[in-house]
């Protein structure tokens, strides 16, 4: 008889498990449940919503080929209750009946949570936070009148910075509260932080960091922003806030189940995104993932991963096998003017582990300084000092970032030394690339760092 | 006392070396003999240079900070004898006087030469071949008349391709003429040379391939080209000639001081750059190289390896350590409209090395098909059957080539297989990837047609 397969949550998980168990088993019965109206949507490209880039919400909502796929999606459906000792589950449809199947094998895609801090005014209109395409087009309708010009956005991660680009280009005055000392916190250095800060800045993005808010004013509508560091209070005036306060891995299924759950509270895997019940597959926001470079269990909470995570989730319970060696933490912020990206731990990262690190910074030429369009990339690398090991690099540019972050990732994944790297092929012509790319550039200062190093602790 | 490195040539590989002699010695006495009268240009660059997007070849020659570097540049300088048993050279300096130094290791970076087949009216006006940067020169004016309108390319070879399709872009009528059935044979599969030749000849330039050149035939100046293959002939009007019929290692100081050669008429030299003779180094287009997916060994005549080499060359002369694993083959041909890359090996060629592979094709939107500015790309992988290992992939596009050649690269220089690169961290941003990046769709393919074929070979 035909297993049956069934996902919950249609994000980037639940439709990569879902394809990934449909190829590996063409007989399987593979059934996705999500809480969604629409089959899916790209919640990566909402800044671009926001600030007029992509002409309206419908262009990142998209319909799924689920039904030639023979996927059975049930949408706006809610699951209430999940019997593991029978293998069977309750779900809300979207006619609000209570539906049961069976299952054989079950894939918690349940994704992550807004988290929003108890923020006095927080419910006031105007105050959005921005998870799905609602929220991005709730937001567009808001600041589309001359009425709305100061926009306070709360948080100055990713999203943060992704969507004060884009008002600061519609023409708004932008204002970011961070509660931590440095943009992107526990994210990437304070050097990169306060680099991404003044470019923020050039573009008349005002910065607040190191700053709570303690409330949000307004009477029906917002008005005002306090915000304040201890001793020091400060009042922004707003027409519209965004809580860009991050999320959290959304376990509320998962707890009620009896998963076994991380220090990170976050569904704990193995490679095989197997959870700790028999039957049972996790990815996605939902899970804890090893990190490759630090060995911990951490949190990725981004697309990428949870595709890579799904796909296993679905291989493995279709029968077949793969595994989930965990993630470099990878990612890129994209902004109108810049991108910033990362891959491996900071020098701080590193100081906390114990590890002795050398680092380098580098400011070069993508491409020949006498081709016309040729433009800068700064690349801080760091690296192990015993071995020459790459921990890590941060990336900042307006092209050809995420090429670098990926090097970098690979070169992490593959354990590659800054010597290693000196030979790797990386092909040249003037038009795409120099001779020795900058990151091989910065490599090599490494090397001489660490020879230098050496050399002195001989003496 | 301070020793003594010298290197002869100061191409990409004399030049790297140059540099990591000088940094890896800081007291050594660092000197480059080269025959130019500049100090170096980019060879690669040429083509931009003929098709006016780079606006002269002063653009594309340089002045060395070889000074500060207390490097000592002799230029127009000719190497006639070197006897390695006294360490000692005489060479002819630009004043044509006979110089003898002696050195403590020296480098030979003596580069490649044209290699012109002897084909009847070779030397006639308006036919040129493409090396130094004066041969650009010589073709920018040559074609700048508006009587030279119809300018026939011998040679298919990734020169002959960029030349022409800069030549194209100026209006000019352009022929190229390829004696091997394909263009960049014995470089790139017959299905890509097919993509190539179409992307071409919409282009309007047309190609003639199995084609030998008979003749070129003219009083003074070139006025057409006798071209044929067995029994039959043709005859094409030429206003201008350009021969891109490759260049050969340059051995000749080489073979007169009994340096030992490889089966391809190249240098050999070990790990470290070290020939068969003490003391005596080689890098760059003079050597032959470890394959690094054949085993084999082989050519690269590509200025990335030709750096490479030379720093590790450089390195070791300077009496520390480095070594250098060999090349993958990794290229990328730019034309103004679309690139073209390859790393490791075709399917051709993994068949004459009798591997049993299985390969898969795929064109995938770099980002995603609802961005504006969305393009394609075209990834042709292959990889062993039995474990999956990757042995290769061609790309063709317009944007991102050079990054997914790259990846190609590192994957095989770390051994990676399809499986491994289904989880590599690739970071993702809508305005710069896709979720799933093209590359790793072609992976996954791979992955499902092995499975197949392995669930077959079972029946």
């Amino acid at each position: 008889m035909a297993q049956k397969i069934v996902i919950i949550g249609n994000g980037p998980a639940g439709m990569s498990a879902a394809g990934a168990a449909r190829l590996s088993d063409r007989t399987a019965e593979v059934i996705v449940i999500d809480t969604k109206e629409y089959d899916t949507f790209h919640p990566c490209a909402m800044p671009f919503v926001i600030g007029g880039y992509l002409p309206s919400v419908d262009t990142i909502i998209e319909k799924l080929a689920y039904e030639r796929s023979k996927i059975q999606l049930h949408k706006q459906s809610f699951v209430e209750h999940v019997d593991t000792n029978k293998k069977e589950l309750q779900f809300k449809d979207d006619e609000n009946k209570l539906q049961t199947i069976t299952y054989d094998k079950l894939i918690l895609c349940t994704g992550s949570k807004v988290f929003v801090p108890p923020i006095p005014g927080k419910d006031l209109e105007n105050v959005f936070s921005l998870k799905f395409a609602e929220d991005a087009e709730a937001i567009k309708k808001a600041i589309s009148t001359s009425l709305a010009r100061k926009i306070v956005i709360i948080g100055g991660s990713a999203i943060g910075i992704e969507v004060s680009s884009e008002l600061s280009h519609l023409g708004k005055e932008v204002t970011i509260v961070e509660m931590e000392p440095q943009l992107m916190p526990f994210k990437i250095s304070k050097s990169l932080a306060g680099t991404i800060k003044t470019k923020l800045e050039e573009l008349g993005i005002i910065i607040h960091a190191g700053m709570m808010v303690k409330e949000i004013i307004g009477e029906e509508k917002v008005k005002k922003v306090c915000i304040g560091s201890e001793g020091a209070e400060q009042v922004i005036e707003a027409d519209v806030v965004v809580l860009a306060t991050g999320v959290r891995p959304n376990i509320d299924l998962a707890e009620k189940m009896g998963v076994k759950l991380s220090k990170l509270r976050a569904i704990e895997v193995n490679e095989k995104m197997e959870t700790s019940i028999r039957a049972v597959y996790a990815a996605g926001d939902c899970v804890s993932v090893n990190d490759i470079v630090t060995k911990k269990t951490s949190l990725a909470l981004l697309a990428g991963p949870a595709v890579r995570q799904g796909r296993v989730a679905g291989i493995n319970a279709a029968g077949q096998e793969a595994t989930y060696p965990g993630s470099v933490n990878s990612f890129i912020v994209s902004s109108r003017f810049f991108f910033v990206g990362i891959a491996g731990i900071t020098s701080e990262q590193a100081d906390e582990l114990g590890v002795e690190t050398v680092s380098s910074s580098i400011t070069a030429p993508i491409i020949p300084h006498y081709m016309p369009d040729s433009k800068e990339i700064t690349i801080r690398m760091i690296a192990q000092l015993d071995d020459g090991k790459i921990l890590g690099a941060e990336v900042i540019g307006e092209e050809k970032v995420e090429a670098n972050v990926n090097y970098v990732a690979m070169a992490l994944q593959t354990g590659l030394t800054v010597y290693d790297l000196m030979n790797i092929d990386f092909c040249y012509a003037p038009a795409v690339s120099e001779t020795i790319y900058p990151i091989v550039k910065v490599a090599d200062a490494i090397i001489r760092k660490i020879s230098r190093k050496k050399q002195r602790a001989k003496k």
